[in-house]
């Protein structure tokens, strides 16, 4: 590939930046793709990762592998520390890319609301190694009460959820179905069945992006499966031993994170405005203000659609990469005329349990086990890779009918006698 | 279970453990079954994980969900610290047993011949974390060599492996198929094919196990994939640059053990004489010599049978443990004679790449594709669980035609720009 064509650096190979790329297959570019993995992560499904239903590798594919046949683009397992606008530069760790055209799409985590020092005891859930962690702790939590009588034993079977999100509700709907029905037999001294399951939300309803009437039949669904709902309490304090909620201290071993959202801190390096999360608040073609060559795609773009903000949800993520990618391609064949973005939403889901889910298509809701149904069709068929399609679809047969979980597998600890490591 | 039940302890939940437990099904006694691990581990298979052709969990199966339903086990993940013959007492990380009967099947791991420091930089291969941590360094290091120059590169792209038994072997082919073909195609700057692979043995044929015959075509089949072999060479020293055989220095990123026997530490505890490796000398029967009380079986239990040790392989583990498991179940009926312990061999299988492999059954010798499908049968056959026994086939299935590993995934490294856990 000549020198001589322009270079587009793409900054995360997340579902945004991957789909701006894929959007310039046979253009007449050097791209160069710039992920800290060497995965490609489809997310809706970390938390089965998380909840021991699914093996890493079936929610993950390389990029590189997923990018073979398009020679214009260069891979690089790496992550960029600056950004130099004025000189279209950006500092990775291990080497300097100039670029003609850049692309920002390295998305957005948990927030912790100035609290950053309750990370070590309440994880949250963005990328493998988290999934991996939580499944560590939670697996292992069940172990401990194993060998712990009395209160120290309830607290290893408390489970505490901070955020009713869709992520926060999964969570706690997989852990009730992991103590009452996968686990049940398999301990001769611990009940299992004994854990609580706490879904914290300081906000007024469950899935709060959904219709009111979902959110409260999610909150039913929940509440059928045994997880307790507390709806408008905050945490006030996170620790190794439990979480405090206003006046009331609950002793809970395994505290999950699933609230808020900051937005990627390479954003700040972009001298443009933010919002309050921190995502940048693009133009309506996504390009940075005052700096029509870059460009800011998925969760770290706050994009403002009728009055309302575009969600920080997978299909904007792509149709975001997608329109700024088919934007570059039409400027590389000398087309410039700015196009606004417009976000089509496709409809949301979030499921509950084994058999239950909530969905919204336009003015359509549906509930219980029909939109389940949906929900399982669309994250298999959005998954990358037939073989992973086929092996999600397998285990997810298997676990249906034995109400096991294939991936109870406990790992990243090398001293059991270490409680600091056991965590 | 009335506590006035017969306590058998049994440390450890590999082959040889959990045979024993297994064979003790429906007796009148509690067992007590510990293991520093969740899972039980297939692990003639573990060179798949660490070399990302299956998933951690394809080969790992949760102890408490295989013995699920033999009510006479309580599983404990946890860890002996020491043993008091004197007072028949196991203590735990977390608690203290006492036993009537205790069956010590603690295992072995490689050796370093008193050169311990090296474990950080040539990492061996016992657990599913050596696996995940092997699979990271070996991805990690093609990444890397896309970013490097010159000699640099090379030195990622050098893979030594020390040690020419049955894992070495296995190691040195598949990251020759992985240079040759999987990753073909997938780089921009560097050249997957360019990567050597040194196959490093200090005796003086490759699996000195099998009959020389066999060790020959071994070697043919290794060098044809592209592996150098290196007979009668001993590696003198170990650094995060490479390794020294004799006077011969070898630039290499990427150095993997797979050499010596040492036996669980746990041995010293048992007051019994040693064999050089440190594994116990047992009676005919497997008991400790004067505690009739005290078994060892599997890899920690150094056994001789016609005047030649009986190998530290899978099937003899679980033929001790099997007999133990019996002889016990024996006692408990009040059948107390002696049985001695005898080895039958059923045979010994080693695979070199994707189509080769050697086989030897008492006279009978097979090499080649033949053997390569009887090892592929055989493994898939041992493999616990018929959900993991169709996965891992349609991962083969799928790696088979498509020359693709499913497993391409690298976790456990948080930051990217941190040289020493990127390594």
């Amino acid at each position: 590939m000549p020198d001589a064509l322009p270079h587009i650096v793409i900054l995360g190979g997340g579902f945004g930046g991957l789909a701006a790329t894929r959007a310039l297959a046979g253009a007449r570019a050097r791209i160069t793709l710039v992920d800290r993995h060497n995965h490609h992560l489809f997310q809706p499904l970390l938390y089965q990762v998380a909840t021991a239903g699914l093996a890493a590798p079936s929610i993950a594919a390389p990029l590189r592998q997923i990018l073979r046949r398009q020679r214009n683009v260069t891979v690089l397992m790496d992550e960029a520390t600056g950004i130099d606008l004025a000189n279209r530069r950006v500092q990775l760790h291990r080497e300097r890319l100039d670029y003609d055209w850049l692309v920002v799409a390295t998305g957005a985590t948990h927030a912790y609301f100035g609290h950053g020092d309750w990370a070590a005891d309440a994880p949250g859930l963005k990328s493998l190694d988290d999934a991996l962690a939580i499944r560590r702790r939670v697996l292992t939590a069940f172990e401990r009460a194993e060998q712990e009588d009395g209160a120290s034993r309830q607290a290893w079977l408390n489970f505490v959820v901070v955020g009713a999100g869709a992520t926060g509700v999964e969570l706690a709907g997989t852990l009730a179905e992991i103590a009452r029905r996968t686990l049940a037999g398999e301990f001769r001294r611990a009940q299992p069945s004994a854990a609580n399951i706490l879904l914290v939300e300081a906000g007024p309803r469950v899935l709060a992006a959904f219709d009111p009437v979902l959110s409260a039949k999610a909150q039913r669904q929940l509440e059928r499966l045994g997880v307790q709902v507390r709806l408008g309490q905050a945490v006030t304090a996170v620790d190794d031993q439990g979480v405090t909620l206003g006046d009331e201290r609950i002793a809970a071993r395994t505290v999950l994170w699933a609230a808020g959202v900051a937005a990627s801190p390479l954003g700040r390096a972009l001298d443009a405005p933010l919002d309050r999360a921190g995502r940048v608040l693009v133009q309506p073609d996504l390009s940075l203000p005052g700096h029509p060559e870059v460009f800011v795609v998925g969760d770290l773009a706050s994009v403002m659609q009728d009055g309302r903000p575009v969600p920080g949800v997978a299909p904007a993520a792509k149709q975001m990469g997608g329109h700024v990618g088919g934007l570059l391609a039409a400027c590389l064949r000398g087309d410039r005329r700015p196009r606004p973005f417009r976000y089509r939403d496709a409809g949301s889901l979030a499921t509950i349990g084994r058999m239950a889910a909530v969905a919204q298509f336009g003015r359509l809701r549906l509930s219980g086990l029909f939109a389940w149904w949906v929900w399982l069709g669309a994250h298999i068929w959005f998954l990358i890779g037939f073989r992973n399609r086929l092996v999600v679809m397998l285990d997810w047969a298997m676990a249906y009918w034995t109400q096991a979980r294939h991936a109870r597998i406990i790992t990243g600890r090398d001293q059991p006698g270490d409680d600091a490591r056991d965590r």
